[in-house]
């Protein structure tokens, strides 16, 4: 896939630090992107910050602030709100995103100091909540792991693999595809309720930036791609 | 840490690829290891198998064939025996553990062809199930998403980090440095809450595996020991 062939991407919550990393990597890879918020002015201007940070970059396109509404109208919808937030938003744009490919990237975290702590599992995962919301939708579960300050680098190298999670296969290699555009390894991690372990993992990742007092731990996954050597 | 330092470890379920793996890269790095199994024939068995294998090797010590309830009153034990005999191996051991600092390294797992798939929540996950049976000792989850078959290869490198979980500070550190002993980076990976997505991390290397045609997929932390670098 290049990125002529992708459709338009939209980011419900586009103004928050993952949402705008996001917004930055799809435009420098030339992917047409609808910025949302619950506010457009915040948007515009999310939008306006990206689009002077990506220039003349060559093959770039500065992403578009519109209201979450209109984002989500997109063909390929990102959700990227606190998780506190989610439900309700998922509830509100329900309508509008059936038929639609939602990628959920929203991480339940429990407030400081337990941000390092996996929330207890009664709801499952944010993704498997999202595609119960939205039964009309196909919802993947993707990007994490991947710290938004590393995405908002564009010279940064993220050092993160991403595991995508989904019970829908096409939609899950369409959004592997666009994590290969810009520039990083997707890996099918298996149906929407591995998502619990995923999203996870962002907490015990949280955790380890504090206790190693480092920033922007990642993961990668080893010994795939090698052929299978012993 | 030397191995000179090193208190016995003792293998409840020591028969198994995991128990063998561990007791073999133990022994090569001079730890004294008490072997169990229910049936101390088949432990003896496994035992003497190890010693072949480490032969001679500079600094290695021989593990010894014991019964679990032996393997069970050395001052650190690992757990490592199918999911399925947890809990009844735990209540029948907890007299024996009280006190005892408890590794466990088990992993529910879905049968096949779901092994790849994450285990329903409910339980928390086999660490928690394991210090609410056992609530005078120490539980500390550990070596969950290592291959077996690479840790019985002495040559390979299993190319994974040890995240490790505990509620108990000291527990926790003795057993990074046993991790580091033998040759494998432990990292602290947070209270033993965080065991759910330690253990459900192996469910979806298993998935990664089969669907990569690879074998002993593993994880590794980024970012991680590089000063904080940006």
């Amino acid at each position: 896939m290049n990125a002529s062939d992708t459709p338009v991407v939209g980011i419900v919550g586009g103004t928050g630090p993952q949402g705008r990393g996001l917004a930055l990597r799809l435009g420098a890879a030339g992917v047409p992107v609808w910025l949302g918020s619950r506010d457009v002015a915040r948007a515009e201007e999310a939008a306006a910050t990206l689009a002077a940070e990506l220039g003349d970059r060559a093959g770039s396109r500065a992403p578009t602030g519109v209201d979450n509404a209109a984002a989500a109208s997109a063909p390929t919808v990102f959700l990227s709100v606190p998780y506190s937030a989610h439900a309700a938003v998922l509830r509100e744009l329900a309508p509008v995103l059936a038929g639609r490919l939602v990628v959920d990237v929203v991480v339940p975290l429990q407030p400081p100091p337990n941000l390092g702590v996996v929330v207890p599992a009664a709801g499952g995962s944010a993704a498997e909540e999202a595609q119960a919301l939205l039964p009309q939708s196909r919802v993947v579960g993707a990007f994490h792991n991947v710290s938004a300050r590393l995405l908002l680098r564009l010279g940064a190298d993220p050092e993160c693999d991403v595991l995508v999670t989904g019970d829908d296969e096409a939609a899950k290699a369409a959004v592997i595809a666009l994590t290969e555009l810009i520039g990083l390894r997707g890996l099918d991690a298996g149906p929407l309720a591995n998502s619990r372990v995923v999203e996870g993992l962002t907490a015990v990742l949280l955790g380890l930036n504090k206790r190693y007092a480092t920033r922007h731990a990642g993961i990668r996954i080893t010994r795939i791609g090698d052929g299978g050597r012993p």
